[in-house]
Protein backbone atom coordinates (compact mmCIF):
# COMPACT_ATOMS: atom_id res chain seq x y z
CA UNK A 1 0.00 0.00 0.00
CA UNK A 2 1.03 3.42 -1.06
CA UNK A 3 1.89 5.36 2.28
CA UNK A 4 2.22 9.13 3.01
CA UNK A 5 3.93 11.35 5.02
CA UNK A 6 1.14 14.39 6.47
CA UNK A 7 2.78 17.65 7.96
CA UNK A 8 -0.17 18.28 10.75
CA UNK A 9 -1.16 21.82 12.19
CA UNK A 10 -3.57 21.89 15.21
CA UNK A 11 -5.16 24.02 17.68
CA UNK A 12 -5.55 21.54 20.67
CA UNK A 13 -8.47 23.15 22.48
CA UNK A 14 -11.25 21.69 21.56
CA UNK A 15 -9.24 17.90 21.51
CA UNK A 16 -8.77 15.39 24.18
CA UNK A 17 -5.25 14.91 22.57
CA UNK A 18 -3.93 13.13 19.62
CA UNK A 19 -4.49 9.66 20.19
CA UNK A 20 -8.20 8.29 19.16
CA UNK A 21 -10.44 7.72 22.39
CA UNK A 22 -13.29 5.93 22.31
CA UNK A 23 -15.95 8.90 22.94
CA UNK A 24 -13.83 12.19 23.13
CA UNK A 25 -12.45 13.91 20.22
CA UNK A 26 -8.87 13.50 18.79
CA UNK A 27 -6.28 14.71 16.58
CA UNK A 28 -6.05 11.46 15.33
CA UNK A 29 -9.77 10.73 15.01
CA UNK A 30 -10.58 13.68 13.12
CA UNK A 31 -7.53 12.84 10.65
CA UNK A 32 -9.00 8.78 10.48
CA UNK A 33 -12.41 10.31 10.01
CA UNK A 34 -11.45 12.41 6.98
CA UNK A 35 -9.23 9.38 4.94
CA UNK A 36 -12.36 7.35 5.64
CA UNK A 37 -14.51 9.76 3.36
CA UNK A 38 -11.64 8.87 0.99
CA UNK A 39 -11.30 5.58 1.22
CA UNK A 40 -14.21 3.77 2.63
CA UNK A 41 -12.27 1.76 6.00
CA UNK A 42 -11.32 2.07 9.33
CA UNK A 43 -7.61 3.48 9.15
CA UNK A 44 -5.27 3.81 11.80
CA UNK A 45 -2.02 6.30 11.94
CA UNK A 46 0.80 6.84 13.41
CA UNK A 47 2.28 9.90 14.62
CA UNK A 48 6.01 11.53 15.58
CA UNK A 49 4.26 12.78 18.85
CA UNK A 50 1.41 12.07 20.79
CA UNK A 51 0.75 15.37 22.26
CA UNK A 52 -1.76 15.44 25.37
CA UNK A 53 -5.03 17.52 25.49
CA UNK A 54 -4.88 20.66 24.70
CA UNK A 55 -1.52 20.64 23.33
CA UNK A 56 -1.13 22.15 19.65
CA UNK A 57 1.07 21.60 16.78
CA UNK A 58 2.44 23.53 14.26
CA UNK A 59 4.46 20.15 12.41
CA UNK A 60 3.58 17.45 13.93
CA UNK A 61 3.94 14.42 11.37
CA UNK A 62 2.33 11.43 10.60
CA UNK A 63 1.65 8.85 8.25
CA UNK A 64 -1.10 6.42 6.67
CA UNK A 65 -1.20 3.95 4.15
CA UNK A 66 -3.86 4.40 1.02
CA UNK A 67 -4.81 1.96 -1.15
CA UNK A 68 -4.78 3.67 -4.26
CA UNK A 69 -2.03 5.64 -5.46
CA UNK A 70 -2.51 9.68 -4.58
CA UNK A 71 -1.03 12.41 -6.00
CA UNK A 72 0.47 14.02 -2.38
CA UNK A 73 -1.06 17.15 -3.27
CA UNK A 74 -4.65 15.70 -4.22
CA UNK A 75 -4.43 13.87 -1.08
CA UNK A 76 -3.60 16.81 1.77
CA UNK A 77 -6.21 19.36 -0.25
CA UNK A 78 -8.92 16.39 0.09
CA UNK A 79 -8.06 15.72 3.63
CA UNK A 80 -8.46 19.39 4.33
CA UNK A 81 -11.91 19.85 2.62
CA UNK A 82 -13.14 16.67 4.83
CA UNK A 83 -11.19 17.74 8.30
CA UNK A 84 -13.30 21.27 8.02
CA UNK A 85 -14.52 23.09 10.49
CA UNK A 86 -12.41 21.04 13.11
CA UNK A 87 -8.94 23.17 13.84
CA UNK A 88 -6.71 20.90 12.10
CA UNK A 89 -4.85 21.11 8.40
CA UNK A 90 -2.19 19.08 6.56
CA UNK A 91 0.31 22.09 5.50
CA UNK A 92 2.05 19.05 3.31
CA UNK A 93 1.98 16.04 2.04
CA UNK A 94 4.52 13.62 0.53
CA UNK A 95 4.67 10.07 -0.73
CA UNK A 96 7.32 7.70 0.97
CA UNK A 97 8.36 4.60 1.52
CA UNK A 98 6.74 1.34 3.52
CA UNK A 99 9.51 1.30 5.72
CA UNK A 100 9.31 4.58 6.67
CA UNK A 101 7.80 5.86 9.84
CA UNK A 102 6.66 8.98 11.32
CA UNK A 103 7.33 7.78 14.75
CA UNK A 104 10.17 5.16 14.82
CA UNK A 105 12.24 6.99 11.43
CA UNK A 106 12.13 11.21 13.90
CA UNK A 107 15.61 11.76 15.48
CA UNK A 108 14.57 15.09 16.79
CA UNK A 109 11.71 16.75 18.14
CA UNK A 110 11.35 20.52 18.45
CA UNK A 111 8.48 22.30 20.86
CA UNK A 112 7.66 25.37 21.76
CA UNK A 113 6.13 27.03 24.92
CA UNK A 114 4.87 30.25 25.24
CA UNK A 115 4.32 31.78 28.19
CA UNK A 116 2.65 34.95 28.72
CA UNK A 117 3.18 37.50 31.71
CA UNK A 118 0.45 40.33 32.71
CA UNK A 119 -1.82 41.02 35.21
CA UNK A 120 -4.96 40.78 32.57
CA UNK A 121 -6.38 37.18 31.52
CA UNK A 122 -5.06 36.52 28.09
CA UNK A 123 -8.08 37.01 25.37
CA UNK A 124 -6.63 36.70 22.25
CA UNK A 125 -4.06 34.26 23.04
CA UNK A 126 -6.77 32.12 25.65
CA UNK A 127 -5.92 28.53 25.36
CA UNK A 128 -2.51 29.03 23.20
CA UNK A 129 -0.33 30.46 25.85
CA UNK A 130 0.01 30.27 29.80
CA UNK A 131 -1.02 33.04 31.39
CA UNK A 132 1.83 34.07 34.52
CA UNK A 133 1.17 37.11 36.97
CA UNK A 134 4.61 37.47 38.59
CA UNK A 135 7.74 38.85 36.60
CA UNK A 136 10.48 36.45 35.73
CA UNK A 137 14.11 36.82 35.33
CA UNK A 138 15.04 35.80 31.78
CA UNK A 139 18.63 35.48 32.68
CA UNK A 140 17.86 33.20 35.91
CA UNK A 141 15.62 30.64 33.58
CA UNK A 142 18.53 30.82 31.05
CA UNK A 143 20.75 29.75 33.95
CA UNK A 144 18.53 27.23 35.31
CA UNK A 145 18.11 25.80 31.98
CA UNK A 146 21.77 25.15 31.24
CA UNK A 147 21.68 22.49 33.94
CA UNK A 148 19.37 20.31 31.58
CA UNK A 149 21.39 20.48 28.32
CA UNK A 150 23.22 17.00 27.61
CA UNK A 151 22.45 13.42 28.53
CA UNK A 152 20.80 13.24 32.01
CA UNK A 153 18.06 10.90 34.12
CA UNK A 154 15.32 12.81 33.97
CA UNK A 155 13.03 10.46 36.31
CA UNK A 156 12.48 14.33 38.21
CA UNK A 157 11.30 15.87 35.19
CA UNK A 158 8.65 12.74 33.82
CA UNK A 159 5.01 12.31 34.07
CA UNK A 160 4.44 8.69 36.61
CA UNK A 161 2.55 7.83 33.70
CA UNK A 162 5.19 7.88 31.22
CA UNK A 163 5.72 4.68 29.11
CA UNK A 164 8.75 5.10 27.94
CA UNK A 165 11.50 2.23 28.30
CA UNK A 166 14.21 4.75 30.20
CA UNK A 167 14.70 7.96 31.37
CA UNK A 168 17.85 9.09 30.05
CA UNK A 169 17.48 11.80 27.20
CA UNK A 170 19.43 14.02 25.93
CA UNK A 171 18.35 17.46 25.62
CA UNK A 172 20.06 19.59 23.11
CA UNK A 173 18.78 22.88 23.07
CA UNK A 174 16.34 24.62 25.48
CA UNK A 175 17.01 28.25 24.01
CA UNK A 176 14.52 31.14 25.97
CA UNK A 177 13.55 34.46 24.46
CA UNK A 178 11.64 37.30 25.95
CA UNK A 179 9.53 39.76 23.63
CA UNK A 180 7.45 43.10 24.67
CA UNK A 181 4.10 42.39 23.03
CA UNK A 182 2.71 45.69 23.75
CA UNK A 183 0.40 43.61 25.82
CA UNK A 184 2.65 42.11 27.97
CA UNK A 185 5.97 40.11 27.90
CA UNK A 186 5.86 36.77 26.37
CA UNK A 187 8.35 34.27 27.25
CA UNK A 188 9.17 31.90 24.68
CA UNK A 189 10.83 28.72 25.27
CA UNK A 190 12.12 26.33 22.37
CA UNK A 191 13.59 22.59 22.91
CA UNK A 192 14.74 20.15 21.14
CA UNK A 193 15.84 16.48 21.58
CA UNK A 194 15.70 13.31 19.80
CA UNK A 195 12.70 12.43 21.86
CA UNK A 196 11.05 13.70 24.87
CA UNK A 197 9.62 11.57 28.29
CA UNK A 198 5.46 11.87 28.77
CA UNK A 199 5.11 15.94 30.55
CA UNK A 200 8.77 16.22 30.17
CA UNK A 201 8.35 19.81 28.79
CA UNK A 202 5.83 21.18 30.75
CA UNK A 203 7.70 19.72 33.93
CA UNK A 204 10.83 21.45 32.66
CA UNK A 205 9.37 24.74 31.99
CA UNK A 206 7.01 24.67 35.36
CA UNK A 207 10.32 24.68 37.31
CA UNK A 208 12.08 27.76 35.15
CA UNK A 209 8.92 29.44 36.20
CA UNK A 210 9.78 29.06 39.82
CA UNK A 211 13.20 30.11 38.97
CA UNK A 212 12.78 33.04 36.75
CA UNK A 213 9.67 33.75 39.85
CA UNK A 214 13.22 33.59 42.47
CA UNK A 215 11.37 30.85 44.63
CA UNK A 216 14.01 28.79 43.14
CA UNK A 217 17.15 29.22 42.49
CA UNK A 218 19.24 28.00 39.29
CA UNK A 219 21.06 25.30 41.36
CA UNK A 220 18.11 24.04 42.48
CA UNK A 221 17.21 22.86 38.77
CA UNK A 222 20.67 21.03 38.99
CA UNK A 223 19.49 19.21 42.59
CA UNK A 224 16.23 18.48 41.21
CA UNK A 225 17.90 16.33 38.26
CA UNK A 226 20.03 14.96 40.50
CA UNK A 227 17.32 13.67 42.97
CA UNK A 228 15.67 11.47 40.44
CA UNK A 229 12.83 11.86 42.16
CA UNK A 230 9.48 12.73 40.62
CA UNK A 231 8.39 14.94 43.41
CA UNK A 232 11.71 17.52 43.03
CA UNK A 233 10.18 18.89 40.31
CA UNK A 234 8.31 22.14 40.54
CA UNK A 235 5.08 22.32 39.50
CA UNK A 236 3.70 20.97 36.11
CA UNK A 237 2.53 23.82 34.11
CA UNK A 238 -0.80 23.92 31.65
CA UNK A 239 -0.70 22.39 28.61
CA UNK A 240 -2.18 25.36 26.72
CA UNK A 241 1.11 27.07 25.83
CA UNK A 242 2.51 24.15 24.39
CA UNK A 243 3.66 23.46 20.64
CA UNK A 244 5.32 20.63 18.44
CA UNK A 245 6.86 22.51 15.88
CA UNK A 246 8.46 20.49 14.19
CA UNK A 247 10.19 16.43 14.01
CA UNK A 248 13.28 15.83 12.10
CA UNK A 249 14.05 12.92 9.87
CA UNK A 250 16.98 11.75 8.44
CA UNK A 251 15.40 12.38 4.70
CA UNK A 252 12.84 14.64 5.24
CA UNK A 253 10.41 13.64 3.49
CA UNK A 254 8.49 17.65 2.73
CA UNK A 255 11.68 19.06 1.57
CA UNK B 1 -19.75 60.16 39.19
CA UNK B 2 -16.08 59.56 38.68
CA UNK B 3 -15.57 58.48 35.61
CA UNK B 4 -12.77 55.95 34.27
CA UNK B 5 -10.97 55.07 31.61
CA UNK B 6 -10.34 51.61 30.32
CA UNK B 7 -7.93 49.80 28.15
CA UNK B 8 -10.18 46.57 26.58
CA UNK B 9 -8.61 43.59 24.91
CA UNK B 10 -10.70 41.05 23.23
CA UNK B 11 -10.89 38.37 20.48
CA UNK B 12 -14.06 39.28 18.57
CA UNK B 13 -15.45 36.18 17.22
CA UNK B 14 -18.22 35.42 20.25
CA UNK B 15 -19.67 38.51 19.56
CA UNK B 16 -22.24 40.05 17.26
CA UNK B 17 -20.13 43.52 17.48
CA UNK B 18 -18.87 46.12 20.21
CA UNK B 19 -22.05 47.70 20.70
CA UNK B 20 -24.62 46.23 22.82
CA UNK B 21 -27.74 44.54 21.12
CA UNK B 22 -30.91 42.75 22.70
CA UNK B 23 -30.43 39.39 21.82
CA UNK B 24 -26.91 39.05 21.15
CA UNK B 25 -23.35 38.69 22.92
CA UNK B 26 -21.82 42.20 22.73
CA UNK B 27 -18.51 43.40 24.11
CA UNK B 28 -20.22 46.37 25.48
CA UNK B 29 -23.03 44.09 27.16
CA UNK B 30 -20.16 42.16 28.50
CA UNK B 31 -18.78 45.06 30.62
CA UNK B 32 -21.77 47.01 31.19
CA UNK B 33 -23.33 43.38 33.12
CA UNK B 34 -19.46 43.09 35.04
CA UNK B 35 -20.35 46.84 35.88
CA UNK B 36 -24.01 45.73 37.46
CA UNK B 37 -21.91 43.09 39.67
CA UNK B 38 -20.16 46.25 40.91
CA UNK B 39 -22.94 48.87 40.96
CA UNK B 40 -26.18 47.17 40.70
CA UNK B 41 -28.34 49.85 38.18
CA UNK B 42 -28.23 50.24 34.48
CA UNK B 43 -25.08 50.92 32.54
CA UNK B 44 -23.85 53.04 29.37
CA UNK B 45 -20.43 53.04 28.36
CA UNK B 46 -18.69 54.72 25.58
CA UNK B 47 -15.82 53.44 23.04
CA UNK B 48 -13.71 54.91 21.23
CA UNK B 49 -14.39 52.52 18.10
CA UNK B 50 -17.37 50.98 17.49
CA UNK B 51 -15.83 47.62 16.21
CA UNK B 52 -18.10 44.61 14.03
CA UNK B 53 -19.29 41.63 14.52
CA UNK B 54 -15.86 39.21 14.18
CA UNK B 55 -13.28 42.39 14.85
CA UNK B 56 -10.41 42.32 17.70
CA UNK B 57 -9.12 44.59 19.94
CA UNK B 58 -5.80 44.73 21.73
CA UNK B 59 -6.38 48.44 22.71
CA UNK B 60 -10.02 49.44 22.64
CA UNK B 61 -10.87 52.74 25.13
CA UNK B 62 -13.83 52.86 26.46
CA UNK B 63 -15.22 54.98 29.99
CA UNK B 64 -17.38 54.33 32.27
CA UNK B 65 -19.48 56.63 35.11
CA UNK B 66 -19.27 54.73 38.86
CA UNK B 67 -21.02 56.08 41.86
CA UNK B 68 -18.32 55.43 44.37
CA UNK B 69 -14.84 56.38 43.38
CA UNK B 70 -12.62 53.06 42.78
CA UNK B 71 -9.01 52.85 43.08
CA UNK B 72 -8.47 52.05 39.40
CA UNK B 73 -6.51 48.93 39.78
CA UNK B 74 -9.17 47.29 41.73
CA UNK B 75 -11.57 48.55 39.56
CA UNK B 76 -9.77 46.65 36.17
CA UNK B 77 -9.35 43.67 39.33
CA UNK B 78 -13.19 43.96 39.73
CA UNK B 79 -14.24 44.13 36.25
CA UNK B 80 -11.57 41.02 34.67
CA UNK B 81 -13.37 38.81 38.03
CA UNK B 82 -16.61 39.33 36.73
CA UNK B 83 -15.94 39.52 32.88
CA UNK B 84 -14.59 35.71 32.86
CA UNK B 85 -15.22 33.21 30.94
CA UNK B 86 -15.71 35.84 28.05
CA UNK B 87 -12.83 37.10 26.21
CA UNK B 88 -12.84 40.72 27.02
CA UNK B 89 -9.90 42.03 29.34
CA UNK B 90 -9.13 45.24 31.13
CA UNK B 91 -5.19 45.97 30.42
CA UNK B 92 -5.51 49.13 32.34
CA UNK B 93 -7.77 51.27 33.99
CA UNK B 94 -7.44 55.34 34.94
CA UNK B 95 -9.54 58.22 36.47
CA UNK B 96 -10.30 60.76 34.36
CA UNK B 97 -11.92 64.36 34.52
CA UNK B 98 -15.58 64.65 33.87
CA UNK B 99 -15.24 65.96 30.60
CA UNK B 100 -12.61 63.45 28.92
CA UNK B 101 -15.03 61.29 26.57
CA UNK B 102 -12.98 57.96 25.44
CA UNK B 103 -14.47 58.86 21.46
CA UNK B 104 -14.84 62.43 21.34
CA UNK B 105 -12.02 63.12 22.96
CA UNK B 106 -9.15 60.68 20.88
CA UNK B 107 -7.44 62.56 18.24
CA UNK B 108 -5.56 59.01 16.43
CA UNK B 109 -6.87 55.32 15.98
CA UNK B 110 -4.27 52.40 15.36
CA UNK B 111 -5.83 49.07 13.11
CA UNK B 112 -3.58 46.06 12.29
CA UNK B 113 -4.80 43.66 9.34
CA UNK B 114 -3.48 40.14 9.51
CA UNK B 115 -3.70 38.00 6.15
CA UNK B 116 -2.06 34.73 5.94
CA UNK B 117 -1.13 33.34 2.83
CA UNK B 118 -0.92 29.80 2.65
CA UNK B 119 -2.73 26.90 0.86
CA UNK B 120 -3.99 25.14 3.92
CA UNK B 121 -6.50 26.29 6.55
CA UNK B 122 -6.00 27.93 9.30
CA UNK B 123 -6.11 26.44 12.61
CA UNK B 124 -4.21 28.07 15.46
CA UNK B 125 -4.87 31.32 14.19
CA UNK B 126 -8.88 30.71 12.78
CA UNK B 127 -10.88 33.70 12.81
CA UNK B 128 -7.93 35.32 13.72
CA UNK B 129 -6.29 36.31 10.26
CA UNK B 130 -7.65 36.45 6.63
CA UNK B 131 -6.21 33.43 5.17
CA UNK B 132 -5.40 34.08 1.12
CA UNK B 133 -4.31 31.40 -1.25
CA UNK B 134 -2.87 33.33 -3.71
CA UNK B 135 0.80 34.83 -3.78
CA UNK B 136 0.81 38.51 -3.32
CA UNK B 137 3.79 41.22 -4.02
CA UNK B 138 4.46 43.11 -1.32
CA UNK B 139 5.76 46.31 -3.26
CA UNK B 140 2.51 46.39 -5.60
CA UNK B 141 0.39 46.49 -2.23
CA UNK B 142 2.66 49.18 -1.10
CA UNK B 143 3.04 51.03 -4.22
CA UNK B 144 -1.28 50.82 -4.20
CA UNK B 145 -1.33 51.72 -0.52
CA UNK B 146 0.66 55.05 -1.37
CA UNK B 147 -2.40 56.63 -3.09
CA UNK B 148 -4.17 56.23 0.15
CA UNK B 149 -2.12 58.64 2.16
CA UNK B 150 -2.87 61.95 2.77
CA UNK B 151 -6.94 63.84 2.96
CA UNK B 152 -9.22 62.55 0.53
CA UNK B 153 -12.78 61.89 -0.19
CA UNK B 154 -13.45 58.12 0.55
CA UNK B 155 -16.51 57.75 -0.52
CA UNK B 156 -15.28 54.90 -2.56
CA UNK B 157 -13.73 53.18 0.60
CA UNK B 158 -16.56 53.52 3.16
CA UNK B 159 -19.96 51.35 3.48
CA UNK B 160 -22.98 52.51 2.31
CA UNK B 161 -24.34 52.21 6.07
CA UNK B 162 -21.71 54.82 7.18
CA UNK B 163 -23.64 57.77 9.26
CA UNK B 164 -20.61 59.66 9.37
CA UNK B 165 -21.14 63.02 8.23
CA UNK B 166 -18.38 63.27 5.97
CA UNK B 167 -16.40 60.99 3.60
CA UNK B 168 -13.37 62.96 3.90
CA UNK B 169 -10.70 61.81 6.08
CA UNK B 170 -6.89 62.15 6.30
CA UNK B 171 -5.06 58.61 6.03
CA UNK B 172 -1.46 59.00 7.90
CA UNK B 173 -0.13 56.14 7.39
CA UNK B 174 -0.55 52.71 5.94
CA UNK B 175 2.83 50.16 6.21
CA UNK B 176 2.81 46.91 5.36
CA UNK B 177 5.09 44.18 6.57
CA UNK B 178 6.09 40.77 5.18
CA UNK B 179 6.78 38.14 7.44
CA UNK B 180 7.85 34.40 6.98
CA UNK B 181 6.24 32.32 9.94
CA UNK B 182 7.44 29.15 8.81
CA UNK B 183 3.97 28.39 8.71
CA UNK B 184 2.51 30.54 5.72
CA UNK B 185 3.29 34.23 4.86
CA UNK B 186 1.83 37.22 6.98
CA UNK B 187 1.14 40.26 5.61
CA UNK B 188 0.70 43.01 8.23
CA UNK B 189 -1.37 46.41 7.82
CA UNK B 190 -0.69 49.01 10.10
CA UNK B 191 -3.07 52.12 9.85
CA UNK B 192 -3.08 54.97 11.31
CA UNK B 193 -5.30 57.94 10.83
CA UNK B 194 -7.73 60.28 13.41
CA UNK B 195 -10.56 58.63 12.68
CA UNK B 196 -12.48 56.04 10.04
CA UNK B 197 -15.48 55.50 8.34
CA UNK B 198 -17.58 52.24 8.28
CA UNK B 199 -15.22 49.13 6.47
CA UNK B 200 -12.52 51.76 5.41
CA UNK B 201 -10.00 49.40 6.91
CA UNK B 202 -12.09 46.09 5.24
CA UNK B 203 -12.39 48.10 2.13
CA UNK B 204 -8.67 49.08 1.66
CA UNK B 205 -7.20 45.76 2.50
CA UNK B 206 -9.70 44.13 0.34
CA UNK B 207 -8.65 46.10 -2.17
CA UNK B 208 -4.76 45.73 -1.44
CA UNK B 209 -5.05 42.22 -2.04
CA UNK B 210 -6.49 42.32 -5.11
CA UNK B 211 -3.41 44.98 -5.94
CA UNK B 212 -1.26 42.31 -4.58
CA UNK B 213 -2.25 39.10 -6.17
CA UNK B 214 -2.17 41.34 -9.87
CA UNK B 215 -5.57 41.54 -11.22
CA UNK B 216 -5.65 45.13 -10.11
CA UNK B 217 -2.54 47.82 -11.32
CA UNK B 218 -1.42 49.89 -7.88
CA UNK B 219 -2.47 53.08 -9.93
CA UNK B 220 -6.05 51.39 -10.18
CA UNK B 221 -6.63 52.31 -6.39
CA UNK B 222 -6.16 55.92 -7.20
CA UNK B 223 -8.59 55.67 -10.12
CA UNK B 224 -11.06 53.79 -7.08
CA UNK B 225 -10.09 56.91 -5.00
CA UNK B 226 -11.14 59.51 -7.47
CA UNK B 227 -14.53 57.90 -8.72
CA UNK B 228 -15.71 58.58 -5.08
CA UNK B 229 -18.00 55.75 -5.70
CA UNK B 230 -18.75 52.65 -3.70
CA UNK B 231 -19.11 50.09 -6.62
CA UNK B 232 -15.18 51.44 -7.81
CA UNK B 233 -14.36 49.52 -4.84
CA UNK B 234 -12.63 46.12 -4.50
CA UNK B 235 -13.91 43.06 -2.47
CA UNK B 236 -14.56 44.04 1.28
CA UNK B 237 -12.29 41.66 3.42
CA UNK B 238 -13.70 39.41 6.17
CA UNK B 239 -13.68 40.93 9.63
CA UNK B 240 -11.17 38.18 10.99
CA UNK B 241 -8.16 39.85 10.31
CA UNK B 242 -8.73 43.03 11.93
CA UNK B 243 -7.41 44.61 15.55
CA UNK B 244 -8.01 48.00 16.90
CA UNK B 245 -4.43 48.26 18.60
CA UNK B 246 -4.41 51.45 19.95
CA UNK B 247 -6.40 54.92 20.51
CA UNK B 248 -4.28 58.13 21.01
CA UNK B 249 -5.37 61.02 23.14
CA UNK B 250 -3.73 64.60 23.67
CA UNK B 251 -3.09 63.17 27.50
CA UNK B 252 -3.12 59.45 27.64
CA UNK B 253 -4.93 58.13 30.41
CA UNK B 254 -2.98 55.03 30.94
CA UNK B 255 0.43 56.46 30.65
Amino acid sequence: MPRYALLVEYDGRPFAGWQRQADQPSVQGAIEAALARLEKRDHTIAAAGRTDAGVHARGQVAHCDMEKAWDPFRLSEALNFHLKPAPVAIRACAAVSDDWHARFSAHERRYLFRLLVRRAPATLEAGQVWRVMNPLSLEAMRAGAAHLIGQHDFTTFRSTMCQAASPVKTMDEIRIEQTDTGAGTEFRFHLRARSFLHNQVRSIVGTLERVGAGSWAPEDVRSALEARDRAACGPVCPPDGLYLMGVGYADDPFS
